[in-house]
């Protein structure tokens, strides 16, 4: 079975245990013969998907009344892969989503680090620092480096550890974040275990 | 007496109890006969008012061994200005610093309103909204604008209620935070009340 979760950026691939990527620049869809279940984010490629019939898109087979019409299709599927927990996607931008009972709670967006760390550096050549991960959050911070950081972390700390839930971090900023959420768990490939599900 | 608080765009005056703004770029300090006391965060600024007699820098006469090195006069004096309570300066940049019985206690930094904003809309124009400040902080939300203003404000909101200590708002968007904050004390002039204690 090959799963294919396309980006922004990239076509991610699954198959059996493998995964790999491909380049949306560089990738032809219909260089591939055999049997593709998909989620697509990029409304270009969807429309492309749409008319090879071995492209199988898993939109279709999710409920999404429980969901929000403008919620991207990557964080639905990622809800659709837990039962309970908090699912913290950390790439360009940091989606946070509760799912009780195999039921979307609701959710929020906060800047990925890349974004945030240039909002800082926009505001004042003074606050071009990178964030300090392993920054004690227990304190308020007595210099710059740190009080960008609490600034950006803290907050999301105390927001998220709110839950009292189990926490899944996802997405190209998942091992950072665990220096903070030591007691999650990092789940690289959440989204096909979500697409599993719905097939 | 005249104050005078020098940020990056504007000489901000009070005079008795009428402040105004001058433009950094048409205004010239040597035109000024009678004795001005400042704060200056603009370096350049700063060396030619060092040149004036009638220009006293109040940072002088900071203890400033409390705060830390390239903490910016303005938040410290800011600080100055209370005994207990948390300074938050809405600007460019939101700075929060605790003072617990005239002592500082710490703090971090913030983007404001329209640099978040902007780190929004650069990570995906799907993301370019205003930031709901009406938003129920008590919910997660289930729609695109309700969920970058909920990761912009409820993470603050929750910061800032967690020191259970009385909350003054300063900076041009103090009045909007006013509407997550309505406990809180606005206070336009507070810096000029830190300069005068010091005086």
């Amino acid at each position: 079975m090959l799963l294919c979760d396309i980006g922004n950026t990239s076509y991610h691939f699954l198959q059996g245990e493998t995964n790999y990527k491909k380049s949306v620049l560089t990738f032809d869809p219909r260089t591939l013969k055999e049997t593709v279940h998909y989620i697509c984010v990029e409304p270009r490629i969807k429309k492309l998907l749409k008319t090879l019939a071995n492209w199988i898109d898993l939109s279709e087979k999710i409920d999404k009344s429980t969901y929000y019409p403008t919620m991207g299709i990557d964080r639905i599927v990622a809800c659709q892969a837990i039962q309970n927990g908090v699912v913290v996607d950390a790439g360009s931008a940091i989606t946070v989503d509760v799912v009780s009972e195999g039921v979307f709670k609701g959710g929020f967006i906060y800047p990925g680090s890349r974004f945030m760390k240039e909002a800082y550096k926009n505001i004042s050549s003074a606050l071009d620092y990178e964030f300090n991960y392993e920054l004690d959050l227990s304190t308020l911070p007595k210099n710059s480096q740190d009080a960008i950081s609490f600034g950006y972390l803290k907050l999301l700390y105390s927001e998220i550890n709110s839950y009292k839930m189990p926490i899944v971090l996802t997405g190209g900023d998942a091992s950072l974040l665990k220096h903070i959420f030591p007691q999650a768990q990092i789940n690289s490939t959440l989204i096909f275990d979500g697409m599993k599900k719905l097939i």
